[in-house]
């Protein structure tokens, strides 16, 4: 799965904390990872109860399968080796 | 596909008017749409020429068919309607 996230600044280093509990940094405000539906859930959970819904805004895409989508860089790799979802 | 960008500010509105003429704003530095192959070579290219390739990073991720992804939004829709991929 891909996360971006468009959160108020006073509430990000949260967002981030949480984040990298499941998932690998890629750039900015983008977080990838492989996850099972119940960790989706859990981290789902724990992002709805850090945000404030009215302002923030969590969007994932999640593919079955990591050879269902190709990664494609240009320019540097920030986030470090592709494992990529 | 989505995209999503890491570049220095002096270069984001560049960057930022580029992508617009091929995807839709998703939030923050993420765009989406769907593409064809010589559409999605042509936003690269124009890309690479846009960017500073030793400090600025763009990711972009593709599935062949938009029904082999999934997206889910917690708290607000920032792009308008979610015509992902």
């Amino acid at each position: 799965m891909i996360l971006v996230y468009d959160t108020a600044v006073e509430r990000n280093p949260k967002v981030l904390k949480t984040c990298r509990k499941y998932l690998h940094w890629t750039q900015r405000s983008v977080f990838h990872g492989e996850l099972s539906t119940a960790q989706y859930r859990a981290l789902m959970a724990a992002l709805k109860t850090t945000i404030d819904q009215d302002y923030d805004s969590i969007v994932t895409y999640t593919v079955r399968s990591p050879d269902m989508i190709e990664t494609s860089t240009i320019g540097i790799d920030l986030g470090g080796p592709g494992d990529i979802i």
